[in-house]
């Protein structure tokens, strides 16, 4: 079954293996007329770059993207934006001994019993590289996301049990966690510093804020803009979970502590929220707050202490993992988080321009 | 924007309004051969019927659903099954006075921005009761997932402050909160009477537990299993967070704890795990141990105590809610969330037939 | 696999059988703020009734549409249009003796050998009457195309060896076939006389032209114009060619014959074309000309001579069909194959709206 | 809007632009354990390549495609296959003149009109050159059918005023017009010449036939098989028309001579027809005769001679095309009339596998 594919209007589709020859994105439904360059969506991809820190893997790769349609003199044409990262350093021969062993917490045992095959190089399509593609089609989401004045800032709220505490914006790119908080961040830097010493690794939160959304992006009942969110950001490898606004939290709370009042404003059509438990989004709908959600990341599931697992003879064997291998993959997913969340909103944009038949005529009668 | 649809190759659209005519659902693909009466269906959409306690709402609905295509002598066909529920007891009249203010924490505002015009009464198409749609095709999709064995349990975890601690599965049918531990349940009741007489409201977690899945459901990279869960359940209205396995506990997780070890079995190809933290999917692929995922559930948004709001004239006023209103919907909306979890599987069930090249050529041999 | 659903933001989902409960279809996407009654789409389904003349069956069904949601005092609110029209006068005895026996030219074989199962009753899903959703939804597009000076012409081209010479656009609602010529309406009625006659039945062809279309709609490469038109009309049961423009008749011709030359004009962007070879469509976009295509209709295959079939017992019989059958379905079929256009039409002006980033923010800045 | 994908579970994303950096095609859904190499498809798109004879262009392109994912040691691993070509020998020169005219019969004016830019060299995405992503994909489709027994032959039917008169299946790889019939093939040759002096060109029809298909693929209702054959080949540029068994011929025929009778066989489930007016589909399913389609190609528009039309500065202007054109693109269009055709019917066999509860339940018991 096609999976790899996302999206209504402005749609992606990505392949690519780890350790195959390359892997990119089709990015399809782009708007013509919009300026874009393989600088710019390097710039992007260039946040997902193992090696900015000693807590991300030294594999030195410099994943240079190539636009290889959709773009004439610089410009998008309307038609399929393809985009290519051909694999470099790629050192095979660290996952021979993986051909026929079932990694813990790994897609290494589901896809052999869907597939019958697999390829076992690097995790092969279950590898945290096949971000790559989303990523580089992101970075056109936000450009488009841009154009309309829109800006998506996103973060890390926590490793482990290091809890970002105050939200400064400025913080975020000097730190190599992507914390708003730079005491968290030396916290986290310590607690990093542990697990690595016990060969184990750490999970974290992720949180994405998006502001000056227009009220009005969402479609009921199953497009609602929560629920595409959700998808795109559990679709990512290591994401066990996703909350909106207050999220799990709203299950403790009454009703007039969750409810946000409506009051007046310069803003819109003039009405806004005195809070914002809900996150932006009420019946699946924007209302001109901010969206703000946040997703569950795992520890790495590849760690080097021995653990117990079986082959694919259906021994009972144990496994210990070497090669390269962050020890936390929370600050290299912020920007697939990021990633996620345009694309979904550059679609729910260019979906909600048909809603209204009066919006639809002046539409064709200005053209 | 078409977004009332659902499903890939077993896809529902639902349709209608809570003070319409009708509300209903057209379940799409559903295999030819099926068993298939109006009695079944019924039984399953009285789980989600008003009126069971004293902490759900009066409304004396039959909601009786009628087969209007697709089936024939008591089996389906192959074609599209129709399924339609009349609105009876509409008490419209309770909402005229809605008709131009937007009520906090509903979609009221949203979908005035959006469209420009709306159905007020009861909420229109963002009301509770468009779940009956989603229950009535959740019948049939829990009746083609039994036909394989495959069993779910959905109960509630939680009620405001008040978790279950116990896991008894005889015990969910017998309370009103559908919980899984008697203690709870006894104080989940006190809860509420507390938060009704404060006229307030409470939210809750729902889990569901999906027993007897074979490995390999899911598509990789955005059909994944636990993605579209998450869209499937983000969907339903009251619904701001969806974890699956330790969800958002993996944050605090170190690998080593969080991995599950693979073991030989006697069940399925010979492979199980000694632990379920990854909640039956690993790569977005099952894996043959039960699935496992919650839902955050928020606190009913309709409660009497007056609060501040701004009307379509953009002037500041005042609003007090008056008619019936659960005082908790979460008991209510755990059939809804069994429901889009069996129709997400049933679509995986089938969308996985076609995954290897030798199972399909076996098929076609065997027809 | 679910089938029943067509188009991608404007989108119907039919559903329903020839004499089952009822038969019916869900608009998704309909923009909100459009004026809509039951009279409307009544009047636009009487178009397909049956009963205007001798030359179609007498079945005096009313086909009375319900509009069951998406619809708010009179305004369309942007949600889904659940439209439902019950089934009367349903003979079911009439069938009794088909139930298993296969009717050559119907599909009862090839419903049988996919389903295992079917609804024998005047042909269950594959029957004419499943077009009634099609045409409900139909009014809609065609008043939406409406709104923005759109006009649809359809009529008969051919019945069998009679052509239509002349087009005269007051004719077509004159005569019993839908010609614009009346004395191929004449010769028609003779050609059928004898038809009749002779028991047996005959096809035709069917014009369908739009005129005031925008230039631009459509979109590359797999969404073109044609051929979405040509799926939506080759979907028509009885229909087994589709050709735009000049057609099948372009084989013979010459490039120097088949180009259309451009000129300067007063209207659109101010380019024109002197000749319409294309039908409207270059490179499957509209080209501001008059779109213009045909359908080839097959001759009703239920006639009442002895033929030769076979039974679901795999023996050789012989099958006489009795019963109300059209001896040309071709005038019926007319405002089908108008609905299918119009369908197909209001999406793909909608799919327009955003493929260009300049059009795209003036839009959003005009809110 | 996202236009270049097609298909459901079988499904294709075409990118790429004429004189642009590379073309190519993700093909989404293919099973795992298929062995593919680019040996096999480089096979498959040989046969679109020009330079064949002096009916073609002289463009001396290798077209290599390169395998850049889903392809593990020589298998298919269930993953997307990306499939790229490097355009090379460009000229881009030749198309200087060009970008700021339309020519008659491309899609040069509907582009402009629509994007508001365009990628002018050799057309962009609108040239003939798109195909070759489709062919790519259908060498896969066409391997996949193969597995299962199934063949396809697709051969010019009639080129200009000549019509293939015989069906000699050893002929067709004889002669550059891929004619069944020697001496139709040599007649066209003539009437070529006679285009070619003249600085005109030829359109034709080319037919597919696909034999040893089992009866019961496509889905009621606007799946059917042939709605969506219509569909994948009228999207080929040049193509103007489909129709499937008799066509166009039904109009005239009466329904005693359309009907196809039934009788018992040995073959299938033992039905089979006496005749195939039908051409293999009964209400959109396969009924296990040879399905057989044809489509109407357009003369090619580009031709020496001069011709009037505008400019983007809405100038009246004179036009005269050089540089390579095929007189007759028909040959080479065969081959991507069989890619279409593969790839629909590839998409229907595994959709189709979902139709029965039985075979569900079977499937599910035998992993």
């Amino acid at each position: 079954m096609a999976g790899s594919g996302l999206g209504n209007i402005f749609r992606i589709t990505t392949w690519g293996e780890s350790h195959g020859e390359a892997l990119g994105v089709v990015v399809d439904g782009v708007p013509a007329g919009m300026k874009l360059s393989e600088e710019h969506i390097q710039a992007f991809l260039d946040r997902r770059r193992p090696g900015r820190s000693r807590y991300a893997t030294a594999r030195a790769e410099a994943d240079r993207v190539e636009i290889l349609s959709g773009v004439f003199e610089g410009v998008t044409t309307g038609t399929p934006v393809s985009l290519m990262i051909r694999n470099q350093d790629q050192h095979s021969s660290d996952y021979a001994d993986l051909a026929d062993v079932f990694r813990p917490g790994h897609a290494d045992y589901t896809f052999w019993e869907k597939y019958g095959v697999r390829d076992y190089r690097g995790g092969g399509r279950a590898s945290g590289r096949e971000t790559i593609g989303r990523v580089a089609a992101g970075a056109i989401a936000v450009e488009l996301l841009k154009s309309l004045g829109i800006r998506l800032t996103t973060y890390t709220r926590q490793i482990g049990p290091v809890n970002a505490m105050v939200f400064d914006r400025e913080e975020i790119a000097k730190n190599a966690f992507c914390m708003p908080d730079a005491q968290a961040a030396k916290e986290a830097e310590r607690f990093l510093d542990q697990c690595m010493e016990e060969r184990d690794s750490a999970g974290g939160v992720i949180e994405c804020m998006i502001e000056n959304l227009p009220a009005g992006l969402g479609d009921p009942v199953f497009e609602k803009v929560d629920a595409n969110l959700a998808k795109a950001v559990m679709s990512i490898g290591a994401v066990k979970g996703f909350e909106i606004g207050d999220g799990f939290a709203v299950a403790a709370q009454r009703g007039s502590q969750n409810n946000d009042a409506f009051v007046r404003s310069a803003k819109g059509r003039g009405v806004e929220k005195t809070t914002n438990h809900a996150g932006g989004v009420l019946g699946g709908i924007t209302d001109g707050s901010a969206l703000v959600f946040r997703a569950a990341v795992k520890p790495t599931p590849s760690i080097s202490r021995p653990q117990k697992t079986v082959n694919t003879h259906r021994e009972d064997t144990m496994i210990e993992i070497h090669g390269r291998h962050d020890p936390v993959i929370v600050p290299r997913a912020v920007v697939v988080v990021e990633s996620m969340a345009a694309l979904t909103l550059a679609d729910a944009l260019l979906m909600n321009m048909s809603a209204r038949m009066d919006r639809i005529v002046k539409f064709y009668e200005q053209l």
